[in-house]
């Protein structure tokens, strides 16, 4: 598999997950800051000019979740997500899209200080909604399914370690903040975390 | 599997979903109208106090393209997936996520009138961005993925629907246009469009 990333990028998130999968991957650099998201070669790959994109053969996956998603199945022996049949998956598969859907564009409503008139508008509620949303579900623990430690943990524990450790936009609570740590203390997330500042 | 949904919702999706896969199903009417969606109960089922939502046994699911991947799982002699392993599986993934995590942020962006100062700054870049990536994913057609119908043809064949024939913020580009004539003459759309207009 080849991971088409950036430092210091959304990618950050699938870097990450490749790092937990464990299954042998190489990184291309797509220097996004000089605008080789444009090329032609990438576009192919990941027509809305953006990284993370992956490819595997001739398979091509774009969209974060979707990278996260695709390796758990392509690394089961990592147990990354739950089986088919499993009465866990459609929580595993509920988190990830929301991750997707939710998380992503609250922080954006959030940064732009757009303002919408109502939660019935935007498929992700609000900001307020998306976060109260997360502190409840990380409470139980230690994962977002319990035990056994996702593919939407690696969404879900980035997106929140962003907006409470970089941006500041979301409010410390003690258990978004003890469900980050338990994250960020994982050793792909240091693997990942050192490349990323490494820039290669 | 229990539907919980309403007409005239972004649970039309997940509705037209169920009739493609063709497994038994019963539909519970959340009447969002008068606040049922923020009965204790539902919120069990969705803390994000929406529908649609799916329950199945002791599983539980929410955000529309979540339910329509689990369905997919669920139900796989409607062949609404392609089968883990092929090489078709990262696009299937990427077009679901890219529904849940650009499409409707677009349309989002669209309808408030936010400004977003650059491309980089949102994770779907921009509306018309979106559009021009879909204008030219459904070209080879006749589905998103070539001869195979799937679940990111639901998502993303009922969102641009709405976009050109019911919001009419999306133009309906010769493309675009036939893709959605092939989606809306589908049978199991016209069943979900009928039970959607008759409310129940």
């Amino acid at each position: 598999m080849k991971l088409y990333w950036a430092p210091q990028s959304r990618a950050f998130r699938a870097l990450w997950m490749m790092e937990e999968a464990g299954c042998p991957y190489e990184r291309v650099h797509v220097d996004i800051r000089k605008g080789a998201q444009n090329a032609p070669a990438f576009r192919a790959i990941n027509p809305m000019m953006k990284v993370p994109a992956l490819t595997d053969g001739e398979a091509a996956v774009a969209e974060s979740a979707a990278i996260c998603a695709y390796v758990a199945e392509r690394c089961p022996e990592a147990d990354l997500a739950p089986p088919l049949g499993s009465p866990k998956r459609g929580r595993y598969l509920h988190w990830l899209f929301f991750a997707a859907g939710c998380i992503e564009a609250a922080y954006t409503e959030k940064f732009t200080g757009a303002k919408l008139p109502n939660t019935s508008q935007a498929g992700w509620s609000s900001f307020e909604r998306v976060i109260d949303v997360l502190d409840a579900a990380v409470q139980p623990g230690p994962w977002l399914l319990g035990e056994q430690f996702t593919a939407a943990d690696v969404m879900i524990g980035a997106d929140l370690n962003y907006g409470i450790n970089v941006f500041k936009i979301v409010e410390p609570r003690p258990a978004l903040a003890a469900y980050v740590a338990r994250c960020t203390g994982r050793p792909a997330f240091q693997r990942a975390q050192a490349i990323d500042a490494a820039g290669a």
